[in-house]
């Protein structure tokens, strides 16, 4: 096994293939591990602490985390919403709340509104940050989840084609994951999204320059029989400015059985979760639906990055 | 000792006579170990992990199950208000967020707000899932651990005489005991409420069906001397339109010292708390006062429920 | 060692030498241990259940007092707001939630907007509570930490000057930390603040009666060269009733490197956090900086407090 060599974890461009390899062969450990009788990692972080410092609501990321630590033996403080630390009236900084809970716990884990909170937090930490989604920024547990989902499903990544739908713009899961995803060969990317959440250039550009091919197509029916992977976000109403306009819109981005019919035998359905109706509940039973798989994998992510982290000494 | 074959709890009417023997003599051995300097119980569920997860706030009821979690070295994931979860504007269906929770966690403990959820999700999920108040629906673990703190206090439940006191249409504590009343022999339940919060034809029928003596009484007074167990509750003023008519009401159901007077020496008076002003708090001192017992009873039911769920292998 | 003979933890005037001293070797106990390879302490509240009752929230008291809990190896029941234990809907009384909770917990931590809480909760309670924070009453923990960090800094608290500056009469840690200043010799206190937020008579009076200085001080350059510790404190804008008069206040107490300047070589800075702009961020850096310690301190502190509440027997 490689060296794991990072103390905070913020952004998907921190991950080589090195790294990424250490991380997955980690994670496929604890998903082992969780299916045996006699567990190896069972209370391998009992005496470190983990600190869920979430400035906004997020459930199901929270669980996730605190889960994969619970899984570990370690311990957890938690925030639904620790909006008070934020507050006007109160009106601390980001630095001061980080350099406070360092002295508290081994380990932050952080959902922030704000783009670059989390690498800013890591800046002002003595002990390992991890960013849980920070505003329109970054997501990139969420990106490595996925990563590994793709992973487990087929022979290699290398040569794929995946077709990312719906809100491109605003989803940051697409935008994390499209960063890991240039770090495999002959990768093809389709995005397929309303004309007002296309894809942003910044990152199209980025693909471009690490030799990843990719097309926008608005149609989704066209886009199926191509590729080995659907990811399917949801589009917010809040971006359109006529309720017609979205309505027409979404329509046109739902995964029914109908649709999934066109896909090939081998390919893979993925959605980062929660989904409204962008995947119609029937597809649940397809064995391509992989979406509920792929949350229970954040587990298995969480575990080696905490482990690597905090465990590895 | 027989066979504890539920996978969820979800409704009092699961129960039948045999199981609710087995949970409580688990109950009674875990009240002795908690009591024990060396305790057997307490790394019994060590690797498990609960969920709690209430769509709406009820620090009582969550902690009781927390506590008997930690109580046998369990783990934890809390939610004080999920509320974001259901929120209409990320729109997840109970099917999914159900889902995803039970790749986190061993079980599940909810509170929802709409009757008929906890049901909904036990079907979709893969770990137990138990009913922690499901709005005017069930609350079927305060029923049993009411029907415990009864059972602890007397020879035997058969023969007993119940009287039921204050809002009987919208507390669904005294529903879901009534349901498991049926299970014993010539009991009578007495019905004391104001007219506007009667006890509804349903649950009537159903105790007649099932070999129930049960009668409507205006008077507090006249029930007290005739009865082995007082349950108050507590009536809301939000059923009525008219604030006098509240007060007149509300008046005529309160338990102060001149009413225990009236009481049998060896019967009881119980509360599933809170109380505003139902019963005085000179009553606390008398020692039929058992709503405090009746409190903490809880945790050894729900020590006995999460234990022959989750550790029982 | 002496003996610990207290049940709860509500007022700074509880403790007197002998306590001050236990508590403090057992904090100095619990960072040596904490830095230790191999713990002594980590398991040693481990069949113990800690309730944080936070009635308002306070991320920062919160995860110190479950840091500390957990770094003993207890378990933790959470709430980050129980304000719906206190709704004018529900209205159950502080004796009421006390004495059920008592039954879920071994120690209660309860944060409350009502100065005098803590002591009434902990007459009804069976269980150790412990105040952190009862409105503008008293913040004892907070106190003790306070003098413990002074106590680390100097070769003895006997004959220390400090200036306590800031909003001296809404501020409890001031308050608290006063009382506990008044057990040691020749203690000499500055009062610096402006004149709407003056410390109150009472405490000048208590002061007085038991020997300790003090002297009131409009100019915080001028005190800086004379004193030994300097404890800022926020200014409220909510206490002025001019925006222009609160601007000329506070600007007049701002701690930067020109006021560092003026200090002893030997001397430090205190704060209880959270800051606002008190103490220019370049101050971070200088030595006589001790307040990210100071916070650090806490996690010795309430170790210290809940091991001698619960372990020591």
């Amino acid at each position: 096994m490689g060296r794991f060599n990072l103390e905070h974890v913020y952004e998907s461009q921190q991950f080589d293939l090195e790294l990424l390899d250490i991380i997955f062969n980690v994670a496929d450990e604890m998903k082992k591990d969780l299916s045996a009788g006699q567990r190896h990692y069972s209370q391998a972080l009992k005496d470190k602490i983990m600190a869920s410092l979430f400035y906004e609501p997020s459930t199901r990321t929270r669980f996730s985390f605190e889960s994969a630590m619970a899984r570990l033996g370690g311990s957890i403080l938690t925030t639904e919403n620790a909006k008070e630390f934020s507050s006007a009236a109160k009106g601390e900084t980001l630095y001061d709340s980080t350099r406070v809970m360092c002295g508290y716990a081994d380990l932050i884990v952080m959902r922030h509104n704000e783009p670059g909170s989390a690498k800013r937090a890591s800046e002002a930490s003595s002990v390992p940050v991890i960013n849980a989604g920070d505003g329109s920024g970054q997501h990139p547990t969420q990106a490595l989840l996925d990563l590994y989902t793709i992973k487990d499903c087929f022979p290699t990544v290398d040569g794929l084609s995946i077709a990312m739908v719906g809100d491109l713009k605003y989803g940051r899961t697409v935008r994390s994951l499209s960063y890991l995803l240039t770090k495999y060969d002959n990768i093809t990317i389709y995005f397929v999204s309303p004309s007002v959440c296309r894809m942003d250039d910044d990152l199209k550009d980025y693909l471009t320059t690490n030799n990843v091919e990719w097309q926008e197509e608005g149609s989704l029916e066209k886009v199926l029989p191509l590729v080995d992977c659907v990811y399917m976000t949801r589009i917010q109403k809040e971006r359109f400015n006529d309720l017609e306009d979205y309505q027409r819109a979404s329509g046109k981005y739902i995964l029914g059985l109908d649709q999934v019919k066109l896909m090939k035998e081998k390919s893979i359905i993925m959605h980062p979760l929660p989904r409204v109706d962008e995947i119609s509940r029937e597809v649940d039973e397809d064995p391509r639906a992989k979406y509920f798989e792929q949350a229970e994998n954040g587990i298995y992510i969480r575990m080696a990055l905490l482990f690597l982290l905090l465990g590895n000494d």
